[in-house]
């Protein structure tokens, strides 16, 4: 491609986003260059700033640049409750819910060993001082459905028993809107398994 | 949602991108954030960079950091055709084909009264000084098929006979692989009066 040099690096740049391939960062380099260079310096200064000064929670592990996050800085949450989850993007969705109003812990990914993630990588000697020191009662594992999920939900189970704290997991069923007729085996033998009284 | 406020501008910041809503942004930011932060602050440099240095090329008006842009300072392009395009995206789409060795027009637009763009914006007095005075034998109109696309070409067409300059359209049809079953009747017009013999 007879493009100019600059441009040409923009557009292998734009290929670090999730899901942009060639021909979308060509289309995004052309539309910043033609139509939004403010929104492109602006793009800029935010992405400097957060990669500078954008660290880790002390107490939960998630991502924000001050020591504590708000959550763990909010008073009003009940400290007695821990919600354990994999990743910063768990925590927006359980918080979408406005159902939930206890404090997390993020795990910042799922026990891998194959991938060199273990008990260190996510944090969980911390996790354990936390359960053994503060006031929780109760851990509610909301680690994906998946299989690594599943084992690291095992895993902090495991250890939270050993530590005499209540620990429950998200409920598995059927999704809300789902028909059965299109609903997995897997996922309906969770569902005739955990039914309740109406 | 309760996020800290350097990864809440981010994720505002990331909404300038075409194509990337709310969700999309915030998945960006954490995957930028937890897994690739070399790769936003290149990005940030190329789009500072980019921003800041990219102008339009003083021949053909598509957008290049240097005085001209790679296609018109070279030699070996037949300097006696000249594509006339809507955009530097379509002088990539041009290029990717092989099938043409002319130089190039970009209009960055087409005419469009009602947005304030008319003749100045889409740089014609350039383009009729141009054709008065370089080699320019034959104009290829390639601006959209579209009805400002149309316009446009109409009246550039009108321009360069005034000049005395040869001008042909893109061939109008059936396009390749395509079923006439499912073509639009507006195609096949074109299609049967365009038809060529064998």
């Amino acid at each position: 491609m007879a493009q100019s040099p600059l441009i040409e690096q923009l557009v292998v740049a734009l290929k670090c986003l999730p899901g942009v391939g060639p021909k979308s960062a060509q289309r995004i380099a052309f539309h910043l260059l033609e139509r939004d260079r403010d929104g492109a310096r602006t793009l800029a200064g935010a992405l400097n700033r957060a990669s500078d000064e954008v660290g880790n929670c002390r107490c939960c592990r998630t991502l924000t640049e001050d020591e504590f996050c708000q959550l763990c800085a909010n008073t009003q949450r009940d400290r007695t409750l821990l919600c354990i989850v994999e990743t910063p993007s768990d925590v927006a969705a359980v918080e979408y819910t406005a159902s939930y109003n206890g404090l997390y812990f993020v795990l910042m990914g799922h026990l891998s060993p194959l991938d060199g993630i273990g008990v260190e990588q996510l944090g969980l000697p911390l996790l354990a001082d936390r359960l053994d020191q503060s006031e929780v009662k109760e851990v509610i594992l909301a680690t994906n459905a998946t299989v690594e999920g599943e084992a690291t939900a095992h895993y902090i189970a495991e250890m939270a028993r050993g530590l005499g704290v209540k620990t429950t997991r998200l409920a598995q069923g059927v999704p809300m809107g789902g028909e059965l007729e299109y609903v997995d085996g897997g996922t309906l033998t969770h569902a005739l398994n955990g039914r309740r009284e109406m």
